[in-house]
């Protein structure tokens, strides 16, 4: 067991959202894991962490919620002299870089409708995710 | 000691925040762990779990907060089709599922003003609440 | 090793946004644990803690950004009647109290541009910053 998984995502649009569930529990029953934490971390700053359903209506809600959320608050970021993204490290700020979720008897333990989500606030990039799965 | 405890939480409104802190406390304790970390994890994708002081008018202030702020974005959310709780999924991305606390000489390492409060974004419901305590 | 470690941090401004990483790294380092995690913990109620990029225009915009939130929301929080600070608890509780890192070969496992902030959100005031490096 590797003590540390690297998952490399790639996002297709500026804004947007990949369910990554699939690919964390495939790594927490990899890991031999029974009982314990499974720790998934995000090393960026424009990109952030959500929990929630996944279906194609939810993701337009998440797309319209997260992308009007800065603007509506000002138009006149300063970082955006620099780089035109302080609107995604506003909503990375905000939706976090990491999760931990509680592994029993080999699995994750998710609610009916809990999907693992990567969020995607400035892109399209190749993002990449940290996970850790810890015995306790 | 049984590795993770489920609580059972009944909600009362349709937006609703429920102070839960006495009940992890409860369980921190019986658990016999010294030192170490407690993950509280609310399997739900439209409930939250926030920190934060808890009396009468903090409460009616996080109500119409989190009542209002998917409005202020928008009023079309598309999920809304299927299922009258867009807003309800949009506030449980944001708030999210879990919290790890600190546990040191057996108990929570909590502030003076710090509640553990789940939050109700679709109900009135009963939720399941997951708690984990693990010794360092 | 002392098994918590914690830091007293002075903020300046009503809303101030405080870089503490260093100070976090230099905890890791100290603590001899070379695989685990690294919990940072803030036992307050109107401040909160956020990862993400800090020079001097994005320190502008997230205090923009959270300054501006709750009034755009509401300008009538009950709690402002026994304390004027219901905007504070708020922002707190959206920004929440504790992050969780992943501690591998003696390091915090942060992005280029990930650096661990305190946000004040009630100062200016001292506060307390609780850090946990474990084992795993």
């Amino acid at each position: 067991m590797k003590d540390i998984v690297e998952l490399s995502i790639t996002t297709k649009e500026k804004i947007d959202f990949i369910d990554i569930t699939d690919k964390i529990e495939g790594i927490v029953s990899e890991s031999g894991v029974d009982t314990g934490l499974c720790i998934v971390y995000l090393p960026h700053a424009t990109a952030g962490l959500i929990v929630g359903e996944f279906e194609p209506n939810i993701y337009k809600d998440y797309k319209l919620f997260y992308s009007r959320l800065p603007s509506l608050v000002s138009n006149e970021y300063m970082h955006n002299q620099i780089d035109n993204n302080a609107e995604a490290h506003l909503l990375s700020s905000l939706t976090g870089p990491s999760k931990t979720f509680i592994v029993e008897d080999g699995r994750l333990l998710l609610g009916t409708w809990q999907r693992i989500i990567l969020c995607e606030f400035d892109g399209p990039r190749t993002r990449r995710v940290l996970v850790k799965v810890m015995r306790s």
